[in-house]
């Protein structure tokens, strides 16, 4: 088996982390206990582990390729995401009414990342869909939301975001694709879209394409930003398809990694005008996108964990079957398993850490975002809220980054065999480097973190948060038990190292912004460390409540052993960290541009 | 221009940190004072910038290929290579007696560096010939030397090291090739090697194997290995190439990176024994071979700098010529070159610290390889060679460490157009992932420098460092700036550190061995990171002084600047790591292995 999904893991952070049965007790997700979580669980492990994981390597080998604007998917890959579609795993979360199983996000992250897990190609496809789903919802007429909507939660048609133009990127302000209103309501898009993720593709019989772009006359930047539908295939009255509409695939890129995902350049309207719908009002367009991108950019942070399970095990395997010296210690007299190494050791156990600490992170911001969406008090929905957003640029910076360090190790376990293509690992490396760049890069998330999330509100909800791992802290404390009183003592000078952060992020970044954005990255760092490594501090309190109880020592253990080595391995580089932001930002801007 | 060598930060290494005018005092090397360093650098520079930079994408685009057992490299590399020949860059560093130029190490570093920035695919060829001709002229007899010194040093002829076999990679203890004695003094050698760096190709008229291999009766393990010369062609009497001898190359491997480079499998013996010759005597194979490899470390660590140099090269580049988003310190009232954001300066800035570091560490370890080898007095070559000795892994591991966050850092620097691969910054990425694994993983380095540069002499040789460390951080003190106190504290803090580190691990080895091995890696980070710091502080110092001179005062404010950066930013890291080193050994190896 090339992957095993973490079912075990998973239920354990939905449980006890996000507390799957206060979920189930809001209106709506009665029947979204712990029970329903493992049931789909296993069925998506089974779907992914046996259909998909095995067609990875393959969409690298033979990647998606362009031929006269057709795009032809990696073999198999086009019967898989027909199976996706029957198996209904594309409406998971989504509303019943559009013919979704409205499952909490609590339950669909984690089968988020099994799918990416199992192959992060394929999953780009559905995850653009999930994001045209939100946006539809959010702001589709009634109209729209009839026609597209039910095609796209089936899994019968698929979606895309068309943000980027070759001279907008990062800066959406300088979108320049252009929309004419026409007499009859829809409007002509004309314009040349770059870096579309499944822009084209031959797995489904439509594309619905979501698209920002300007209509004559509007403001100048992102305020002059509408968004709009605009389907490969026009959609007649009765659902059927329609003519070929002008959105054209011209070509697709040859990338570092995630090659069967085809990343397409599209050219809208050279034939006369894509016909396009608009979505809400206009000039609203960056407002909804970001509906979209704030759902994109949360998955992309479970795509990060996802890439760097994979590594995970992959690595494991090897280092459990390459023999090659004897252990230091003398334990065994002959050369044995790598994993016999004590700096094998230390690799296995950092990915590990990582991998189960940005779990733990994502799957408590996702039961946050089911209260802060369905919960019947306003109140626990505001606060819930408030604390998802904070976050989203941590789930999405943070565990993006480790799957670097991550998948880097996996390739370093394998030795020589790592740098083989045939081995495998090197995939993993490849493929994971777009995920600090795409849906916002790393920069752009700590803007956003230092920005809006912690300057806006003068860092009360990084204070906030502070208090509430302070509580944990002293629960470890209680426990007293040395592996807690050793993650105490971590989990204590990083949340120290974060109010100073925040302090400085807070107070100065009005006064002094080339000071706090000097240090907007590392201070995203540090906070997703902190929180990750929180998340086990809980986690190993809940292992030490349940191991004196009996239940299932071998894994109980191993997480009090995963939160310790998180604590001592990568909760410790957070004072460092405070102390580059703090005491370190002149010399990051210092130099003359011209000594570059 | 794709790559402009450093030319001025070299030279200021080599004058000011290595003290190339004392070099220049040892016999031997009367010529090689600065004003050699700077023509050969110079002409080295204009060789290296127009004949092998160009060539470098083009090696990705189209490496070598195998066909019925020859392999054909890139087009324009056979004629490189006869253009790298006939300018006797080859025998740079080799003895006049054989055709070399005789220059010292010193200089001939920096031109390592260059050529691997240039084309790193392309350099591999060369760095392998410079081990063969180490351990020839080391442990070969008078008649080796005659048929192949010259040959190899004046480029004729490349080298290559045969040591790995399918089950034998770190562990050479596990070689299974063998030799049979000949009546003729001659041996027949039987076997397979595998990821043999130009173990085939076109560039050259014959290819010196040296192989590892046990003559029948050996003693097993390490202590039975022996040394070869195969040549690909028998050479006649009068120098002249014969028969083809029976070493084949059944396949080359489809890699990561370094695809120009070709990865041979070759196969020895298959058609009745491939014509061997010992090297010295019998079962002292692995001895001469370390020669080779201590050699092939360092340059493996300059490699590391070199491409680092080249991907933030190119990274600046990209970041002067994209324009995306107002500076948010307002100095621009519109979208401007993103090097105007803080965290593209916070990237370009931890690139360029990072290599400015290395590469200083590098030459003054260089230096002392001079120092160590020619000096008359043998006290300083024996204090020279201890240096040395420790300064390897270092330069080695750390070095290419580092490549991995800075080409990494290169391709997000690009954003999304870093991860198309005709940008060529996600070429960086990908061919640096080889360094911290041939020649030695990263933690067969931490090993030696646990091993037999630490516990072996008690730390010794550490804390003698931590000495000269001490001095200059008297030094920066007394100078007073600013820059020099925040550069002082951070050395201070990284020295205890690396002290505390020290204690641990010549204490521990003995008693608790998989303590100590589980922080090797770690301790070796370290000690990178101390050294290059501190060769960074020094450079400061140096830099102050010449600034009051009225030297340069751009660049000389530029590196005052440089170091400060890598001070707070880099060298900060120290204390985490001594934490985890010291305090966090047990999470390391505690899990059970079932849990995995």
């Amino acid at each position: 088996m090339s992957y095993t999904a973490p079912v075990k893991d998973m239920l354990f952070d939905i449980e006890h982390l996000a507390n799957i049965e206060q979920i189930a007790q809001i209106p709506g997700f009665e029947d979204a206990g712990l029970d329903t979580a493992q049931a789909v669980l296993e069925e998506c492990a089974k779907f992914n582990e046996g259909v998909l994981a095995p067609l990875n390597f393959e969409g690298d080998k033979n990647p998606s390729s362009w031929k006269d604007g057709v795009v032809t998917t990696t073999p198999g890959f086009k019967d898989a995401f027909r199976q996706y579609a029957e198996g209904g795993w594309q409406g998971l979360q989504h509303p019943t009414d559009f013919g979704g199983q409205g499952l909490p996000k609590t339950i669909g992250a984690a089968c988020g990342e099994m799918l990416n897990s199992a192959n992060m190609s394929f999953a780009l496809c559905p995850l653009l869909t999930d994001g045209a789903i939100e946006a539809l919802l959010t702001a589709g007429s009634d109209a729209l939301k009839a026609t597209y909507l039910e095609k796209l939660v089936t899994g019968e048609w698929t979606g895309t975001m068309n943000l980027t133009e070759p001279q907008a990127g990062s800066d959406l302000a300088l979108v320049r694709t252009r929309a004419e209103s026409q007499p009859d309501g829809s409007y002509k898009i004309f314009g040349t879209k770059i870096f579309i993720t499944y822009g084209e593709h031959d797995m489904a019989a439509n594309i619905v394409h979501l698209v920002l772009a300007r209509v004559q006359g509007a403001p100048e930047g992102v305020k002059g930003i509408s968004l709009f539908v605009v389907p490969k295939f026009m959609v007649n009255a009765d659902g059927s398809l329609g003519a070929r509409n002008d959105a054209h695939c011209v070509s697709i890129e040859h990338k570092l990694g995630i090659k069967a995902s085809p990343t397409a350049v599209l050219q809208f309207g050279d034939h006369g005008g894509a016909v396009g719908y608009l979505v809400g009002e206009e000039n609203r367009g960056l407002e909804y996108m970001f509906i979209m991108m704030n759902a994109a950019r949360y998955a992309v942070g479970v795509q990060g964990i996802a890439i760097a399970e994979r590594a995970y095990q992959k690595a494991v395997g090897y280092a459990k079957d390459r023999v090659q010296s004897r252990p230091v210690d003398g334990s065994i007299a002959a050369s044995a398993p790598i994993i016999h190494h004590p700096d094998v050791r230390r690799m296995l156990m950092t990915m590990r850490a990582y991998t189960e600490g940005c779990r733990a992170m994502a799957t408590v911001a996702a039961s946050a975002y089911d209260a802060a969406h369905h919960h019947p008090d306003a109140d626990v929905r505001k606060q819930n809220a408030t604390f998802y957003e904070f976050m989203v640029p941590l789930v999405k910076g943070y565990s993006t980054e480790m799957s670097l360090e991550v998948t880097s190790l996996g390739v370093q376990v394998h030795g020589g065999m790592g740098f083989i293509e045939e081995t495998g690992a090197a995939q993993y490396y490849r493929d994971a480097k777009i995920l600090t760049i795409y849906e916002g890069t790393t920069a752009i998330q700590a803007n956003d973190l230092v920005g809006r999330k912690t300057a806006r509100d003068g860092g009360q909800t990084a204070k906030a948060l502070a208090v509430q791992i302070e509580k944990t802290e002293a629960e470890l404390l209680a426990n007293g038990s040395d592996a807690a009183k050793a993650v105490a003592r971590r989990l204590t000078a990083a949340r120290q190292a974060f109010l100073d952060v925040v302090g400085f992020v807070a107070g100065g970044t009005k006064s002094s912004p080339n000071a706090v954005f000097a240090g907007s990255v590392p201070y995203l760092m540090l906070a997703g460390n902190l929180v990750a490594g929180w998340q086990l501090a809980r986690s190993l309190l809940v292992a030490q409540e349940l191991l004196h109880k009996g239940q299932d020592a071998a894994f109980m253990q191993a997480k009090i052993t995963t939160a310790q080595f998180y604590a001592e391995h990568i909760l410790v580089k957070a004072p460092g960290l405070r102390d580059s932001i703090v005491e370190g930002a002149a010399s990051v801007t210092e130099l003359a541009l011209e000594a570059f």
